[in-house]
């Protein structure tokens, strides 16, 4: 039998080897990559992921995993094994569903997509884009279609993010979302934003300093770590102790800071994974929402929080001494928690945040519902940003265009950024109960303590347990949007009061 | 019959994916990756390089090669499909001898040696690259068992890189060059060299700029092409389109900006092949010697010849005005071609350069032939270095662990270098003859005619021909260490007279 799991676990690592090299040559397209790769490129992604799919889902892997279901069950079930074996039949399942060449197919078109979408973006031109999107659409229905989908079709998108939820219920707790930040921004409307503290300008070579620093003192170590530059900031990782991230640069703010503290959370996670469970499919986030719980506690509950910024802002003032001049602790501290409706979700403050994603996945589920047609989809967006967060949207290379994900075909992923937002204040709430004095650690910059908690009581587990499950034995409990709003109106009314 | 070609073309199209995705991988090891990354590369190498074995050495692939061999019968030898047809079965039959395990193990043993081979050399610990050289020699002795060859085993070697190529004739043909350059460097030992008139500062940032200004001169286009820094200066290319070089910085001398017109020139090799042989085996230089050729073409008889230094020293010594400041245009002409025995390879002159290749070739032909014992390797380095160059090797680190190719098991490639250089000079005299002011356009820093005669006689037939083929069209003669000893006469002379 250990000779099954042995055999099992060899076709596993050779199918980890060949998504990790995947993930090398996308990580080298969107930092590297000169524009006439691009072709070639989506060629060796596509066949990249074709053999790594054929490989997966060739019957050997079936046999196997039949043949160990009596093993697995005389497993203790929160052993690494059993897990390995229960996650591996689960995620072998649904891959089975889905012929290679169509996933071939969807490769190529993210991959062309992709470069389409850059010079799109550029040019502010949507209806050069459109074939492209188009094209992706089609081909995510035909992905839903290979899974005869029991509830909603969008359903078969969101759960290979989020493995277990269902729109029916994302739709509800962003319903109830809405209803509480819709007022929260209407509130921010009536306080007025005030003047923009930090406008710098912040030369990019003393923000690369700066960010170095501060992420050598979260746990960035140049031994397994790199930060590099991308349109479109991301995080990666090619092995547990080989972990990439991104973050741009604007010389008018510091979204780079807390971009680059965001992707640091996201690249912790992977970091910390049990280095036990390297090349298995459960080295890894269990979901998006949790990868984005930690790269939101880490961007919002540590980085923008009162008590980090005493340790953040001596560092932040002595490099751009002539930008801060004016400001104190207090007004840096208002400064980086500015609330303004805005018009790019990647920069948007931690009320309006969910308001970009909401708006995403509602247009999602129209375009995967076929009620709206792609040609609309600018005039839609411009008209829901009025209408949530009162903005109007000049171009479409800040609107519809801004993101990557619809260029790489990526359909029920926007969800996951809201959900993690609202996972990151469950954790950190639990963080706080755990280790009383985390206050006054933060305020000294260390985050030592913080780190050893999230290891051990998320990180390490990688993907042995549902997303579910996880956040249970983390935080003791389901999703819950309450704690998240409650934050929001207690920080709301503190910014409004210290000023 | 078509069908079965286009068969054919898609597996071996897909062969060239994985191989150019294993390209990517080593270029971002030897670029970008942290060092907590390479055991998981490792793996990821050697599952890529299995997968492209496996699939390569597919009984379908000689199936279709034994069906296809009417119809390359009836082809024009020198189309496109012939030759592809040709080229790939030789290749088949080379590869099918070799099992895929051997393979996967060379593989995982280089990239774990190449690792190691950066901590040794950082550290001049030979004694800690010891157990990886070892390695890497036994499996290299297992690879020519493979072929169990009629002549001498590293015959085996030598045709992966130079294919055609013996070692009888390349020991001939470095005999002829020894007889040749020894009294020459003895001769100018006599001369002696004079004070470095190039010693710096030249810094770093400057450097760059004066590389960007060069290349962007010579051709490269960031459309196309990057430039990166790596420990060891190479060149890859992902695709036609997708070209990377690399070089490295030292304050103290301008050793950057030649080896970037060096690799620049093998960049052009394969940015030139004709983009009808993408994800074909004929996409790519036909031989290392023929790369070599460009290469130092580049480097040598465009970068340090007289001509172009009219174009590139007003360059130069605008960017650096301080260091340069009593330098005139001979001074400069004479600095960059200081003759001058010296350790490190790729450093040296063009007139001690192949005597560092000699020594490189006949150490390992002793141990391919176990005539030497790993650990006597250094002594027996020094002593060379001794008897050929006269210079006393200081340490390990400059001496035996200087270059990487021993620690990837790559063995059989230096004599390339040499064979390059010889040919590199047949080229120049070629292209004198059929561009008759050849001299007056690199005066003018103008190489667009030389570019297009290169890559119509050479860079667009990529692998179509054999190298002895494709060196015959070109210069309508076979491989001869003449014209390069002549040349290196001629061009002592003139830097004498000229003094």
């Amino acid at each position: 039998m250990t000779e099954a799991l042995r055999e099992l676990s060899a076709r596993l690592a050779e199918v980890s080897d060949l998504e990790r090299a995947a993930r090398v040559l996308g990580w080298d397209q969107q930092t590297m990559m000169p524009p006439g790769g691009a072709a070639a490129r989506a060629e060796q992604l596509a066949t990249l992921g074709r053999i790594a799919h054929e490989r997966f889902t060739a019957p050997e892997i079936g046999r196997l995993l039949e043949r160990l279901r009596p093993h697995e069950e005389a497993l203790p079930p929160d052993s690494d094994e059993a897990c390995l074996i229960r996650v591996a039949r689960r995620d072998y399942e649904k891959a089975v569903r889905v012929p290679a060449e169509l996933r071939a197919e969807m490769l190529r078109a993210a991959s062309l997509g992709h470069q389409a979408w850059v010079d799109a973006r550029a040019a502010s031109d949507f209806p050069g884009f459109l074939p492209h999107l188009q094209r992706n659409v089609d081909l995510a229905l035909r992905y839903v279609e290979c899974f005869e989908p029991a509830g909603e079709p969008y359903d078969v998108l969101l759960d290979d993010y989020e493995e277990g939820a269902t729109t029916a219920e994302v739709r509800a707790v962003f319903e109830q979302l809405k209803d509480g930040l819709l007022p929260l921004v209407a509130s921010v409307g009536e306080r007025g934003g005030g003047p923009d503290p930090l406008r710098g300008p912040f030369p990019v070579d003393t923000q690369r300093r700066v960010i170095d620093a501060v992420l050598a003192r979260l746990g960035f170590d140049p031994g397994s770590w790199r930060l590099d530059v991308a349109a479109h900031p991301f995080a990666t990782t090619f092995a547990v102790s080989d972990v990439r991230l991104t973050t741009r640069y604007g010389e008018g703010d510091l979204s780079a800071l807390f971009g680059a503290m965001h992707e640091f959370g996201h690249g912790l996670y992977e970091r910390s994974v049990s280095p036990e469970l390297e090349r298995t499919p459960l080295a890894g986030g269990v979901s998006l929402g949790l990868h984005e719980s930690q790269s939101r506690l880490w961007e919002n509950l540590v980085g923008r929080g009162r008590p980090f910024c005493r340790w953040l802002f001596p560092l932040v003032r002595e490099a751009f001494p002539d930008a801060l001049r004016d400001l104190d602790e207090d007004g840096f501290y208002r400064g980086i928690n500015r609330i303004v409706p805005s018009l790019i979700r990647v920069d948007a403050d931690e009320v309006t945040y969910c308001l970009h994603v909401i708006l995403r996945f509602e247009l999602e589920l129209e375009l995967m519902n076929g009620t709206i047609a792609l040609r609309e989809l600018p005039e839609a967006w411009n008209a829901r940003m009025l209408e949530y967060l009162g903005v109007d949207v000049p171009d479409d290379a800040r609107g519809v265009l801004q993101d990557v994900h619809w260029s790489g075909g990526t359909f029920g992923y926007f969800p996951t950024y809201a959900l993690g937002t609202i996972m990151s204040v469950q954790i950190w709430e639990q963080a706080q109960a755990r280790i009383p004095d985390l206050d006054a650690q933060l305020e000294a910059g260390e985050v030592g303590e913080l780190r050893e908690w999230l290891r051990d009581g998320l990180h390490v587990h990688g993907r042995k347990f549902t997303p579910q499950e996880t956040l249970e034995r983390l935080v003791g409990g389901p999703l819950d949007a309450g704690p998240y709003l409650a934050y929001l109106t207690r920080k709301l009314d503190g910014l409004y009061a210290v000023a």
